[in-house]
Parts: structure tokens; C-alpha cells; sequence
């Protein structure tokens, strides 16, 4: 396989000011094309220190990408850098980055300084791919064989993450041009409602089935669930797709409506794929949970089409004056319970004339309450075929049970909502 | 000063599965102690490769920190590389450890199985410090001067995150112990309602008053605002703590209420501070947050004292049926407006009879609603002293103005909160 290093350059990195996001996109993109990234680097602001390890980089790997360093102050000297790394002896203007950078500054109503100019010089050893979401452009060295020792390419991106992330599919074509990859294919199903090692027992026997050139990955996340990726590497594309489909047709029998996607999804956006279009709504009465709910489908363009609002009902009071939660109720069972969690749904549901509602009551921590433990959850759904409570108990810290509890009461509505619409059809 | 490396291990990085937050957070807590961070790398777990680049990393560095690999699969293999890469001959069982690591396993109810019991046994070349969060110990290696041409120290951290963190205090301790460390002093200021340019040129004439050995760092981020961070490496500790403090207070003079804190801090914890103990209550009504504004708040450990709840009006028929707005506000303003700010802020203070209000309605986007662009945020604030309303603009994606237009919801509610204390001792 074709072999990739990764370098980010600043100083802002190694200080641990920025957490650097580009580099696991930059591999992700990669590795979806069969290119395998053996080594990640982060160094400083320093001129020696870049030639000097991008040197041993492209010794190294065919492709080298490196993020940062491209600004117009002082610190960032990466262009100098890579000009000195491949024997640049003059910089030349690229006159369609010279065009987008004064856009760029005309539309936000800034005078174009030389400092903003300097942004389009480039090493003569380079080509250039413009950059039209920032000022600097992507540049792609090419290295003779006869340097490293094999064909070597060196892409250099800005650090600023949404123009690395735009240039991530103009240098995955660059790449795809001008070396022979080893063809991969990729499929992914999201499964909810099973822990990796519980997921990984129940379909054991079908793991087991699986041919030797079919690769399984597990990658399992607090919002999302497990992410399953299948993939084989090498073959005819349609043979392939086939093959994978045939096996996850098979997972579809074992895990049925655990798996919410096949794509690369979360919940909220399964649950869109649900409710637009139908005319059916959604509402939420949410206590432990905060908000986290509601942020969760808002957070999908479109949402407003099916969902309607919410309740925090942080307090009490509010518990029962908004929502209408009886008193005898929550001193009968107590606020963390299956009576206050139904009457929570069953509350926002008559507020705001939703289809369905979803509602949480629970100890997201630190410490419970004296009777339940921290982790604690009552979740409530209400629809048409009436309401349904279930408890969960988790043992994260406070912002990870938050997110826990969200993401299983999203869940649990999905799965309402599923049977909903079956017991119409049957 | 005193130079580290940082090295992850483990293929999960390199695809891009992971991102790896935890080199920013031991870079972090280095930094403070005055050493400085020289690289970052990330390799796949590997055994030539994890030795022969810590062997590198131990060259050029006093001090090499790495994660990842000792987990009990047959795929983690960091021990075994360290225990070649430091000439051990034998494994020895950690009795701590093991003890932790039954601990744990019982409690959770699950059996002690071999894989298990290996997790306590360790190279006899290291010391170990006991990990009380997991069942992998946390490994020193210690190496004599001759073997790298100065003194050099490897710890081997977990990769899971709150394993690795958890780690983070006992090993700064033991390079305090080991190391003569430069002292440097940091402190910081949180500052909101500034973007970085701007605040840059307020505080200018300030900056350029800075004596050469004070450092001025921009800290920017969507939630938080601007952390600024003055640091001074070297000298007596009173005394660099005191020019430190004069410094700030002339700032406090420049920016008055938009400083919300001199430590590291965020504004629901700011808001926290207004309240807790007060007697006096908050809630929300959101429309574009989606909610966000009440998980921030939420977010912090006692918010129940002074947090009542929130109504998420995404539908107008909530607005008007839940908070009161009069449907002839909205047909008459826009939903988007500064009526119909004030007129949610009004009614969701009514409703749960809370001190103060917060609100918002607005557009995320993608897309604007044909008048306003995308961006665009009214926000309303209700009190005891009447109620406000103002508007902003933002340009970023979807997720990061629902971010925006939630901070400044937070510290537009923070600002009437001191206003309305101040007016109450005047």
C-alpha cells in the first residue's frame, strides 16, 4: 500500500492550545482510498526543525501532507521552509490566489495589505490549487524519484481547519492521478442500545463467518453507538459491494432494529429520516438531561419541519405548574422514576400537540440522590399507542452521562416511532 | 528549558478513528511547569517502530511521554517494546495493581481472567505508579545518562482518555522531584464580547507598555471568548505574581465587565458564581439554541440551586401557546425580532416564576429567512429592572452560531445580573 505521513506545523500545537482535529480527517480521507498512514507529527514554528523532518518524512512515505504555518505574521515561515526543502531559488505570483485574496478582503471591507499579498507568492517548485475559502494556497511539491528514492509528493495546507478540510477531496483526486492505489471498499451500519463487548458476543458467530479478506472494525462513540466497518481491500468494485452487502444483510437478520443507518449517521439525523415528510412531530420534556435532547435534533438543518420544542424542567415546580406532573407523583415515587418520567411525556406532548414525545428524569451526577446511584435514567416516550418508560444506568462523569442518557432517550424514540409505524402498516 | 516529546501509540489514531485530545492536555500541564513540548508523534502500534522512535524521541528529549498500547489484546504492544527498548529480561507482577485491577473487575462483577491478571505484571525495569482508574499501571523508565547523553525519563500512560488524564498530576510530580525545572508563572483573564482583532487593538497601548520578559498569549474559542494569558518564565514567585497582578489590574481598568473571570473559566460557571448562594433563580426560552443555552448551564454541577428550566419554543404555535407571545407580535415584527425576544423572555420568567430570563430567536442556518441573513440572533434578557433585547450577527456554519448565539445569550444575561447587583447597592 501506498504509505502517507502526516505533519502539522505551530507552535500553538505542541502548547497544547489547539487540539488538532486536521490530522485524524486528513487519515480518515486517506484511508478510505487505500492509502495507509504510518506516522503523525506536530513540531514547532522552527525553519531547520521542518526541513529537516519533512526531509525524513518523504524518505519515508510516497505522500507527505503538512497543515500549518501558512499565515501572514512572522511565526508562520513554512512556505520559506518547503521553498529551501525543494531548492526553490524564487517565489512567483499565482495570480488566481492574488484574485480570490482580494476578494476576500473587498467583501469583508479590508484594504489589501502586502502582507495579504505575499499570501499568493509561492516557491517556482511548486503547483498551485487555490484555496477560495482563505488567503493561502494549497501547494503541492513534486519530488524527482531519484531524491528519496521512490515517486514523493508533499502537499502543504493552512492550518485553519475548515480550509484544510476543503482541500481534503482536491488532493485525494491529485493523489488518485498520480499513483496506483490499491482499491478499498468501505461499508458502515450504526448500531444503538449495545455496549462494543456485548455487541461483539452477539455477533460472534457472524464475525467468525466472515471471509479472510474481509476486515471488521469496531468504533464505538458516547452519541452515536457503535460504528461497524466492513471493508476489503483490493478486487472488482460491483464483486465487492456485493459481497459486503450479502454480509450485512445478515447482521440486519441478528441486530435488526439496533442498527439505525447505513451510512455514517447519528441519531438525530435517523430520527429526521423518520418524521420529514410524514407530518408527524416531536417534542421533549427533559430534566437530567438539560437541554442536551433538544440541542441534539436541533442540531440537523430542517429539524423545525418536525419538532416542535421542549421543556427543561430543571426544577420541580416547573415539573409540575409546566408540564403538569402531579405532586402526589413525584412524592409518591420520587422525581427519578418511571411514573414521573410518563407523566413528563405525556405532559410536553399535551403542551405542544407533538405526535410523540420523549422526556428524562434521572442523576447525571456527581453523587445520587441517597436511594438510586449517579447514572441513573427514567426514560419516557408517549405517542398515539400510549406511553413507555425505561431506566438505564450508566457510570460516566457528569457531562458523558448527559450525553448517555440523550442519546438512549433519542434512541428509545426511534424505536417507538419504528413500531409505531409497523402496527399502522400491519 | 527542559524539553519533552509526546508520543501516541496505536493504530486507531493513525486511521483516523480517534482524536487524540490527550498530547494537548499533557502539553498543557507541562507547559505550566516550564518544560517545553519539541514534538508530538503518533505511530501505529508496532513493535520496531514503537522502539526505534522512542529510542529517537529519548535522544533528543529529557523527558518522552507516551499513551497508548496496554490495553489486554494480543494488538497492544507497548510493554513488550519497553521492556526491550529498556533492557528488561523479566516481567514482574505489580501487587498494587493487581489488587486495583481485581477491585475493579469485582465490582463490576466479572471474572478475573489471565488477560487480566497480565495487565499488573510489568518489566522489572520500571517503577510503577498505581493507576486507580483502570487496570493498566502507569510505568516509569529511567535511564542513565550514559545511554542518551543526558538524563531521560519514559512514562507509559494508558490511552483512554480519563485513564491518561488521571495520570496527568502524579507524573508532573515526579519531574518535579527528578528535574530542575525554569519556574514560569502564568495567569489568566476570560474576557467576552471581543473578537480576538478587536480586543487586540483596545488593549494595544497596554500590550506595547509589557515589560520584554512578560508573554501575552490569545486564547480564543466559540463558547468561551477570549482567554488572555500572561506568563513570565523565571524569578521569585511573589514577586512575578504581583507584576503579574498589576498588569491585569490595569486591564481590568480597559475592559471593565467584559473580563468574566481571572481563572481558567467559562461563563455558565461564571454565571454560577452570580448566583449560587443568591437566592435568585434563572431560565431560558430558546428558539435557534435548540436547547444549547440550557445544557451550557446545566453543564455545571449545582446548577439545580439556581437553574429552573427552559421552554425550547421551536414551533411559533409553542412560542405563542406555551410562552405567551401574541400571535399578532409575530405577524407584526418577524418571529425574528426584538419584540418577540422580549415577549419569550417575559413569558418564560412568568411561567417558572424565575428571577431572571434569558432568550433567543434567530437563524442558524444554512440560509436566511429572506430579510435577515443567516447568522442573525435576537436576544432578550428579563429581570427585576425591566427587560432587553439585542441583536447580533454571526458567520459561521449551523453548530457553530447555535454555539455563538448561546454565549452570548450567557454573558448578555451575566452583564444584566451585575447591572442589576449594582443597581441594588447603589
Amino acid at each position: 500500500m501506498t504509505k502517507a505521513s502526516i505533519c502539522t506545523i505551530g507552535d500553538e500545537i505542541l502548547i497544547g492550545q489547539i487540539v488538532d482535529t486536521n490530522s485524524s480527517a486528513i487519515s480518515r480521507a486517506l484511508e478510505a482510498v487505500g492509502v495507509r498512514v504510518e506516522r503523525m507529527l506536530s513540531i514547532g514554528d522552527n525553519h531547520d526543525e521542518i526541513v529537516s523532518n519533512l526531509d525524513k518524512e518523504l524518505n519515508n512515505s510516497e505522500i507527505v501532507i503538512c497543515t500549518g504555518g501558512l499565515g501572514p505574521t512572522r511565526d508562520d515561515i513554512t512556505k520559506q521552509a518547503l521553498a529551501d526543502l525543494s531548492g526553490s531559488r524564487k517565489f512567483v505570483e499565482n495570480l488566481e490566489q492574488a484574485r480570490i485574496v482580494k476578494d476576500i478582503l473587498t467583501s469583508r471591507g479590508l484594504e489589501v495589505l502586502e502582507s495579504n499579498r505575499n499570501q499568493a507568492m509561492v516557491p517556482d517548485t511548486c503547483e498551485v490549487i487555490p484555496n477560495r475559502n482563505g488567503t493561502a494556497p494549497f501547494m503541492v511539491f513534486r519530488f524527482s524519484p531519484n531524491r528519496f528514492g521512490h515517486p514523493a509528493v508533499l502537499y502543504s495546507l493552512p492550518g485553519v481547519p475548515h480550509e484544510a478540510l476543503s482541500a481534503i477531496p482536491l488532493i485525494i483526486n491529485d493523489i488518485k492521478e498520480h499513483f496506483t492505489l490499491t482499491d478499498i471498499y468501505h461499508r458502515n451500519l450504526m448500531v444503538y442500545g449495545y455496549a462494543e463487548s456485548a455487541l461483539a458476543k452477539k455477533i460472534e458467530a457472524w464475525e467468525d463467518s466472515l471471509p479472510e479478506d474481509m476486515h471488521l472494525a469496531y468504533l464505538p462513540n458516547t452519541l452515536t453507538g457503535v460504528k461497524l466497518r466492513l471493508s476489503i481491500y483490493g478486487g472488482d468494485r460491483k464483486e465487492e459491494e456485493e459481497r459486503i452487502e450479502e454480509k450485512f444483510a445478515q447482521l440486519h437478520g441478528i441486530l435488526g432494529d439496533a442498527i439505525y443507518s447505513d451510512a455514517e449517521d447519528d441519531l438525530q439525523h435517523a430520527l429526521k429520516k423518520l418524521l420529514a415528510g410524514t407530518g408527524k412531530t416531536v417534542s421533549a420534556a427533559e430534566s437530567c438531561t438539560g437541554g442536551e435532547i433538544s440541542h441534539l435534533i436541533t442540531s440537523v438543518p430542517g429539524s423545525s419541519e418536525y419538532y416542535l420544542g421542549s421543556v427543561t424542567s430543571y426544577a420541580i415546580a416547573v415539573k409540575e405548574s409546566v408540564l403538569g406532573v402531579p405532586e402526589e407523583t413525584i412524592e409518591k415515587f420520587g422525581v427519578v422514576s418511571s411514573e414521573v418520567a410518563a407523566s413528563m411525556a405525556e405532559g410536553v406532548r399535551r403542551l405542544t400537540g407533538s405526535t410523540y414525545s420523549v422526556s428524562t428524569t434521572g442523576l447525571a451526577g456527581p453523587g445520587g440522590d441517597g436511594v438510586l446511584p449517579e447514572g441513573t435514567v427514567w426514560i419516557g416516550v408517549s405517542g398515539p399507542h400510549g406511553t413507555v418508560t425505561q431506566m438505564r444506568n450508566y457510570h460516566n462523569d457528569r457531562l458523558r452521562n448527559i450525553q448517555r442518557f440523550a442519546a438512549s432517550a433519542l434512541d428509545m424514540l426511534r424505536r417507538y416511532i419504528i413500531e409505531d409505524k409497523n402496527s399502522i402498516i400491519c
